[in-house]
């Protein structure tokens, strides 16, 4: 039995979102650019897609554009803010994900802008007094802090970090790639400048995302090129996949609420029977055992080592349950993950992040914690009977 | 009777393509970079398609990066380049596609680079003694020159462009997104440093590109993030899209001199019904006449304005001909041609790009050719009878 705990890497497709993209992978094949009526029908797809995700976020249809994903997205955001506003200071955390750090990191190396780190505790909540402390030093900074940690799922508070932000008259850009479809955000209501999203994180198609950009804020391009998406982002537009995208953001929405409940559910299920099981000190990393500080799809467990060795993660894997050590991106690098390390707590250990969807069921989070205490007991049977052989 | 003629603008997806596309849009849904079963699967796919698209351009795997399409692969180039190598000259010409001459015209407005035109003659061919002096008192300037001109169908010889560049010491990049999958191009004896490709330009699906990268140059990313594309792209990849264009790059590869044969054969069978047919002063822009100066499969025609007045592509379209203006970027911005206009000549005409593809047939463009003559025997009508009027 294939168990998919691996829904912050990506999701699974949902088939009304295929069923959704179908048509501009067929017959509707038309460029959106082109003046005829094929051309203008795939145009229109794309308005009425820019359409839902603003107004599912109560934004202008203005501020939404279309991106290859939300790493395009980040980059867009900060490498635009940065050269059109000349700006020369950044705020940021360890924790974030590598498409700010990296991007952010350049500018840096470059000589072009100052990067300062919000101090964080052991579970990664970030230290507000500091943060203020450097935006009064620091006049229009560019604070990029994100809405739900990938790895650790901890939520951070954007009214107040927004509110915080704006006093000191910074730039706010919110990384909200592990948020969007799973929490109503209101465009209105809080004062952001730039956040974004990834479709495959929420059951839509690889290889397109969005950016909003409030409209009080430009960016110079990325990539530059037609006029495309209002001269922000030149190329042809991945009609399918924007279809899909606002596909995907609708449905999520349509039914937030009963899948937050299920989802939830099915987090503090496992907390439960993982807490009240027989493993021995487990414990759990950033804020993601509190119910309200962390995401509610996301749980990363720190597990005592395998006596007899191996790492629980292939262990996992060839039984066919599949979730992840850091981040999806941070197993290609194999240098581990640096939001673990940045928490210089549990390193000792085997940490693993289950990330649960709408898809997964009680049933499945039950056999996923039978083969984990069956891994442990085994473990232990082999680890006494290795100690009784050396005796 | 629905007729495309706008394969330059984009092409339909080959059903072939969908076909291998879907397994990754439903259960094949993993993200390349998680290191369980799921992940691996989609891992693979990705390096295969890699493997398809370096085979076949007599390339090596590690010098083939995928992107989200030929804007995105152009930007990657020069702006790649630029800043890796510090360049500070470049040549290009006014015929180049936006994407090239807006990432250029991008640093030289920040003062960080000089970029030189070469000389087009009233055809859009390029003058290579021109060429040559501006290398020779440029060393190590960066050549952005396209393969296929996108409106006019121009062909430039690529082998003598890269002998005469590379004598000069210069780094050659060239836009192929007009002749990826129609002109076979063989990396092992053409010295380029960069070219790209668009999946959607070849029947494959949009959003989706790739460059070649020369193993004995570098680019900064443009795009920071995970390490995907081996450091050079980050980005969860759009497993979907990679597939579809490997797929159709093979297709287009496989069928290749076939399709060669048949889409000339439309081409030429097009200018003949139209130059021996009734409409008068018909001619041609660019070198789009020319069988061997320009692409097989792009022919540009300046025809006389209507008497009557209205628009030749309006009325075209109207009768469910799709064809294009310039480019369909240009059909977005209003601002007309820049290709054209930098010919300088059939401004005063209707010019109309018929772009074919291996779908078209000789019937179509035998009604093609009918409707055409009918709109301007009507026009020849509605004229006259206009004239009567008055007298
Ligand atoms: C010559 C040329 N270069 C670049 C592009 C850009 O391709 P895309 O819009 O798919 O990024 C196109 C097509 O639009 C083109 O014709
Ligand atoms: C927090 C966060 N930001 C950005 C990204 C990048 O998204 P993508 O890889 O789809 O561009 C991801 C996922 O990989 C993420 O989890």
């Amino acid at each position: 039995m294939e168990i998919y705990c691996d829904n912050a890497a990506t999701t699974a497709l949902d088939p009304e979102v295929l069923n959704a993209m179908i048509p501009y992978l067929t017959n509707q094949y038309g460029n959106p650019s082109s003046s005829h009526a094929l051309g203008q029908k795939a145009r229109e797809a794309v308005e009425e897609s820019r359409h839902t995700v603003a107004s599912l976020l109560n934004a202008s249809p203005n501020d939404i554009f279309f991106t290859s994903g939300a790493t395009e997205a980040n980059n867009i955001a900060l490498s635009g803010a940065i050269r059109t506003y000349d700006v020369s200071h950044a705020v940021t955390s360890r924790l974030e994900h590598k498409a700010v750090l990296q991007t952010l990191g350049q500018y840096s190396q470059e000589g072009e802008l100052d990067v300062s780190f919000v101090k964080i505790d052991s579970k990664g909540n970030i230290d507000f007094e500091y943060l203020e402390n450097l935006l009064k030093f620091n006049a229009q900074s560019i604070v990029s802090l994100m809405h739900v940690n990938n790895e650790i799922g901890n939520l951070i508070d954007l009214k107040a970090l927004s509110a915080l932000v704006k006093y000191y008259d910074g730039i706010l850009h919110s990384d909200t790639t592990q948020s969007i479809g799973k929490y109503r955000i209101d465009l209105q209501e809080l004062d952001i400048d730039y956040l974004v999203g990834s479709s495959h994180k929420f059951h839509g198609p690889k290889g397109v995302g969005f950016i909003y950009i409030n409209k009080y804020k430009k960016v110079k391009p990325l990539i530059y090129g037609g006029a495309q998406e209002r001269g922000t982002r030149g190329g042809t537009e991945n009609v399918a996949g924007i279809v899909g995208l606002a596909k995907a953001l609708e449905v999520s929405y349509r039914d937030l609420e009963k899948n937050h409940n299920h989802i939830s559910y099915l987090k503090s299920f496992f907390i439960e029977l993982l807490t009240n099981g027989p493993i021995k000190n487990i414990r759990f990393n950033g804020e993601s055992f509190s119910e309200d500080k962390s995401s509610y799809s996301i749980v990363n467990v720190a597990f005592p080592h395998l006596k007899h060795g191996g790492s629980l993660l292939d262990k996992l894997a060839q039984l066919e349950i599949y979730v992840s050590g850091g981040s999806a991106c941070s197993n290609l690098t194999q240098s581990g993950s640096h939001v673990l390390k940045n928490l210089k707590v549990h390193l000792d250990r085997d940490n693993v992040r289950f990330s649960f969807s709408r898809h997964n069921t009680p049933q499945e989070i039950r056999h996923v914690v039978k083969v984990l205490n069956q891994i442990y007991q085994e473990d232990e049977g082999i680890a006494k009977s290795k100690l009784l052989e050396v005796a």
